[in-house]
């Protein structure tokens, strides 16, 4: 009984994504994968390779986590995986988003602190490419 | 005493890796965020927009899950997020995964699983594009 209340505590607080705000950084819900929408973003800087503009933007980035309508936040950087053909590690800085819905993301583009991101950091690149994908398992 | 049981419980749950394997797909171990490799691919079909093979490659990479060096694996088509400039949603099929370290990235590419998908399942692309990133947040 003891152990069946347990696991129905552990589900609950899972699925209200209460154990994501209680350990770190990670706010996805599990349970929501399958409408999830991953927004991935790699930006060239105007000064490549400049790692004090590199800091710089990946600063502004994490500001963008204080929005209420992204689920999770992750920041990064080229990683040093190796040289093939078809890996394009030529950008400077790259920002992984989820959405729980299209309206989220909707949402997050017109939201003032991703305009205040824009209006103070897109100084800094000189390309960006985005991918948004609808995750379907 | 007992709340302080379950939140211990629900701890020791989440950082074991029980949790992601309790509740389905979900294998990333959350505190591993800062040395986390995200490994991002996308494809164009040769027969571009083609339903039938776009769930066979779909149906492909979902084989990928029971390579032991992936910590996640999400995979997904393009979503349907305003049309914009910098939004490229030409590929048909993208994979999304994350590896706890550069090894066990470089594991997974020499892995029997990897290489049967890639004889299985290569004539259906035309184009891939990989990112590897190295999440800094």
């Amino acid at each position: 009984m003891l152990k069946s209340n347990r696991r129905k505590f552990l589900a609950s607080a899972f699925f209200l994504g209460i154990a994501g705000k209680i350990f770190g950084q990670d706010k996805q819900k599990p349970k929501a994968d399958k409408t999830m929408i991953v927004h991935h973003v790699f930006f060239w800087l105007k000064n490549a390779g400049n790692e004090a503009d590199r800091a710089k933007l990946l600063e502004g980035l994490r500001t963008l986590a204080a929005i209420k309508h992204v689920s999770k936040l992750q920041v990064g950087i080229p990683a040093s995986t190796e040289k093939r053909e078809v890996v394009d590690n030529s950008y400077d800085v790259s920002e992984l988003m989820y959405f729980e819905s299209l309206e989220a993301q909707a949402a997050y583009q017109k939201d003032p602190i991703h305009l205040k991101f824009v209006e103070n950091y897109s100084h800094l690149w000189a390309k960006v490419v985005v991918y948004d994908m609808n995750v379907v398992s």
